[in-house]
């Protein structure tokens, strides 16, 4: 390495190295705290979907004699990635290590978990309904195998019950976490926080968004592309937003969105109503209507070149 | 573990493995059936990926000379994962293993795969036409290697042409997996149904959709966001959606489709049309068309704050 | 392997390996070039993430007196990372290897790589208001550590600052295969010739294209599947579109852009202005500016069963 | 690459391609065959391993109530490994396909397979035996539990317990690549055929050797480096080794032998015999006998430099 | 699978899951506790290695100004996992979890990992000593670099150093792991509580054994399958062995042994002797002695075909 | 941490990154310079195994006209991967960068892997002798395929006569490298330099030792622990062992040497001899002789408890 390129790399270590480049953006280490391991998340979410629907992942061999087996050892599996991750979600949140006992939130890591556990049958019979919802909506689906083993939407909505059973118990961090890898995967994008009925389904789904504070009813069904989000939200007297005040849409049941639909705000879209695609709503809608965007022109060459 | 969160952990276990909880999301396994295996699809991409263009992917050194050991050893390869994913695939759609007779299903497996095989250079033929589109079609290219090497829409488009070929030959289960992985990775979601002519572009292509009964002419190119789907379908007696009814667009030649347009139902958009970005578009329309939204409006801020 | 399989096979393989139909779709190996590599690229941006928020990512203990090290070694790291690719970069690019010299170009890697690692700390500095945007634009962010941690956007951003700065220093091919990943990741597409200001937000963000000329202000704020797109382009005599005309956006301070927004052609929306959702803008917009989409219509059921 | 080389590597390809130069050390595929994996091997001995051992292996958690899903998964995933691996041995042993019926192997497999699952609980018995005898030889032990976690020769008995009860069974090959896993593991090379009875223990190990045709009775202690080999064999009419001839030693209950012994042919070592060092042993030996080498010299330094 | 090989099965994972079949060879797991990581502690040889032979493993680029980074940070990371095994190893030797506070058992191993931290200069400097007697004592030896790099003795007395320490500490079971590692990896068995001086070497090394009580002095050589062991030792009236009594030779400076020689007992090899190969030793050896076998015999073809 | 532990670390960083603590044990990496990778050796040693024996490794699926494909592929790859090694073998020798041309050396490594895959084709007709001798003299062999495929020797042969292929071209370390891989996996440790004849046969093979300057004839058969060793050798004025001169013993051919003899120093094994398990032999053996050890001694219980 010639001095020239020896001596930028020195300088731009040093100049990253002091405190002041890096301390809004650094996270500290304390003693004992644990990371939370995107590695280890993604465990925790292949082995939920192995016990909610056995047979489909891992390298199981699934008869009825068996598949007590492969649930009680992926259950007790799942309890043990979940206490650490827990654990480590406690940790990054603690911005001080004075008073944060690390016995005492190890043991509550240990009761989330398992208060986890206990509702996961609750999270199997619900997702049982979404399966049979996208089933019924898509010709294209052959069986409910299919549905379940191919189905972008099923593993964004898998990871959505299971995001939103830790945030309902207390869980921090790791209920978006788990959140962001299904958006990754999938481009769907579900808030942990929202509430979703049953027989939910998403067709395709790149691109939905769903914010935090919307309420969904049953029989809900979304295209690609929809949003429900905030059109804008108050701030306080320094400037910054206001938390935790709902600002999302109310989407009643029976409802149907297509792709592109922008709905904005603490708006009421009315039970069997029908969104057309690339519409923007921001207004509540009653019950039983049916909004499509106004007509497109047909803009003839005179324009110009192009479009 | 306290009795407390044990006891939590057995009873779920003991729920969770009751045949009514698990019996409509339980995938059975039969005697010597195989599931479909996502990592071996992926290197079957892959290597179709390394043989369709050699010397971009894998470790290889291509020179005239090698050029064919290479192809070789991949398409041995390739036709070996072949047959044990075609396999796995026929058995995923067995319900029932009583007059599933194995051997004859390996051989369907050998048969389609080699079927298979023998189309791989139209696939390449045409995949080169496609990729002369987006060269053309993209002012920011500076070579067809880059654009072979970078642009997701191509790997999009050759799980796509690889998908079809199988789907063609009657493979059941794989093709949809194939077009999932590329909808993951990019985005870009086409049904392996959907019938596509030469010269193809997708531009960016996050959220594309194009459904199983599409049909598109020659050199159509399309942007991010553009759905070609299903307005509504009819249901039959028992209220399930009727297969296989021709519900997606016809899209003819030299048409291009702006961001976010929405196509649905068995329309015909004509040949050589435009359609603006963000419209919504359930009716035919003829060739030689130019599409755009109606006018925004501009709200000044008298309507409140945000927007 | 019956006859029959295998003699599909062994002509498909003498097909493929044809000079006339590999040629346009294959790179040639030269001597002692080398390859970009996808994996080296994630390690790259891998660790260039772990130097500019320190602690956040790899298995790394961050106090006081440890952060040096940790620094030291992923730049140290990362520089040789970067001369390896940013060599294979060039070799990319060359298309005979006559008056490539290897030795003259592995110092141009070197070079280039060093003037990376020189601006590091800037891309911290803006990165750092990147962070401040989006924390203070969410009203359901805990912290600025989950905005980093957690926010697919924040990846998305870093890895367009990464990209932006080695295609200014000159940097062939890599910038572009390191926006491309983050497309991959989060669905967001940000061109690395794109001119992006200060405390740039993206909230949701899949399906957000901005394109090759387009220029950002400061404290911009786009949310999901908004398009800073080319309307169309000038051919030149031969029909290929003439490379490196301004043709997308000027979008001045202040703006915020709502979802499925499709801005198209070298227009300039004026600053502090609103666009809302779902709209197609195609002509420059006014300062303070706020423009919605025409209102929907409400069609009865008397349309017909759907939509 | 200059020409020179090039000619030398194409030349050498198409050398090594000669069917005279390949044809007798090469193995032919047959349609639908498999191979024996090595990795599949190593999965099959941990899953062993964590069936006899609850709790050592394997990130279980081993509690009464849990212990039976381990057992239960992991006895499944090594029963399905086993099916696959014995019906690759007997595809590897065939040299034609003709006469060799698939079905009825695979069939042959699963019977091969659920015997050896059979006899697992006995193989645990005697093990625990090993285990004892272990522990009980070696002051530095300092529970069974470490000798059961870190001791190799119970690696090395473990493999040769499974490998003799599979080749019992009938098994071809397999159980040999089971005791040269432990043999490259270890450097303890005991062929699975030799007959070895309970309480065996083998202090440190490496180098210690165990014909095909072995008797040993209970309660043998072996240390490194101990052969109990062949001394010579006769040939038949063609020059070759008649098979299948009890040459190596029978070793009687309650034996010690110590480190580099070498006991070669069809000779009986009396029960409760010593063994010493570094002995060359091929005649029987009495019960009750105490054998060490014949006394070494004292050469002095007038024998010249070094020894 | 037919009902038989079902019935097969389903019984032995019965048998199986018996506690009275399993209680004497499981390890139960108590709440909290960790189970020691083979793959963890490989890890911690690893960075041992790159910290003590700066430049040599890892992905390094040392240079004068960049060396302090890498041993700062592979430091780090060594303090942080032998924390955790330390901590797994207390939780193994634990076999009742009342009365064994994990959070003071936690801080044990913090004091006992920063204690290994600060020896590991001595470690250092020992094994530069090693390195040297290597280097000199092999005419084969092209460079310390070479002996550093290449030579399997240099890993197992690393490993063996690195054990010692940890064990004079007083960390129980990771040592005897540590040093099976080695032991696996190159057929060289050093017990960690073995005492051995400066100025180190084994040539070859295969099949040596050090057992725990032995004593050598500076500059001892030893050749492949040099054993030193015990002979016999004392059992207590249970009929157990007395644990800790010294039972292994002595070896005084400068002593020289060849291959296989056996050396057992509580024996002392006086300096500077030369201890031939494959003898059995006894009975102590006076200083400056040069022990050999007494000679062969020459025994003509008359006793018989082979030997 | 507390301080203590703090402390401890901090000072332990600064003392192992001192100059004078590390200069003698650490590799100095110069630019553009490479290390050896033990991996990519892996790979070079599993490739020319793949090569050398077709089918028996690797997925491949060898018939007569896919053979070419994959000898060519692996042939092309091992060279690639060989050129690299052999440039970082020659970067490693290098203590300092002025005068070594990088250049240069990556031609040099080019003429010495093209050298190296000339003679491919030899060293496969000699191991193909080996594996028949090994067939011929072991009982236990049921087909050459089980002794290609499963016997460690053949794995520690091929490793020798690659290794030694290199050697002879002048490559250095790499050879070096390459036999301590097979030494690690087997237990055998032949020296790449040795010169051995044809049908050369080990058995069993741990702890063989055959030392550099050895000279094997054909028909060569070796027991387990059998050494071929060095008995002292010359110092020049300086104490430092002069290296190059003949040390290893000259065993003719048609030589059997049983279990754990040491035979050392430049001597001769006559032909058509036959040495006898545990001796240790210092002078020449006439042809035709048959050497064994001294016999044993019977020491009854009087002696004293154990032996």
């Amino acid at each position: 390495m010639t001095t020239n390129h020896f001596e930028r790399i020195k300088s731009a270590i040093e100049e990253l190295s002091q405190e002041q480049s890096y301390k809004s953006v650094c996270h500290p280490h304390f003693k004992d705290h644990k990371m939370p391991s995107l590695q280890a998340l993604e465990k925790i979410v292949s082995l939920s979907r192995e016990i909610i629907f056995p047979g489909y992942y891992g390298d199981s061999s699934i008869r009825p004699d068996s598949v007590r087996y492969y649930i009680g050892v992926n259950t007790e599996k799942l309890y043990s990635l979940m206490v650490e991750q827990i654990f480590a979600g406690l940790c990054f949140m603690c911005d001080k290590p004075e008073g944060f006992d690390l016995s005492e939130r190890k043991g509550q890591a240990h009761d989330y978990a398992s208060q986890f556990i206990s509702v996961l049958p609750d999270v199997r019979r619900v997702l049982t309904t979404d399966v049979e919802a996208a089933f019924l909506g898509d010709p294209a689906a052959k069986s409910k195998g299919e549905v379940i083993f191919c189905y972008p939407a099923i593993r964004a909505i898998t990871n959505y019950r299971v995001a939103h059973a830790l945030l309902k118990i207390g869980v921090p961090l790791i209920p978006r976490m788990i959140s962001e890898m299904a958006h990754s995967e999938t481009g769907i994008d579900i808030h942990p926080r929202a509430t979703i009925g049953e027989y939910f389904s998403i067709d395709h789904g790149t691109g939905v968004v769903i914010g935090a504070t919307s309420i969904l009813g049953n029989n809900v069904k979304l295209f690609q592309g929809v949003t429900l989000g905030a059109k804008s939200f108050p701030l306080d007297e320094k400037g910054n937003p206001i938390k935790g005040i709902p600002r999302h849409p109310i989407i009643e049941d029976n409802v149907v969105i297509y792709a592109q639909a922008t709905i904005l705000g603490r708006i009421t879209v009315g039970a069997n109503s029908i969104i057309g695609g690339n519409v923007w709503v921001t207004n509540s809608v009653a019950s039983g209507s049916k909004i499509v965007q106004f007509k497109p022109r047909d803009v003839l060459y005179a324009e110009g070149g192009g479009i």
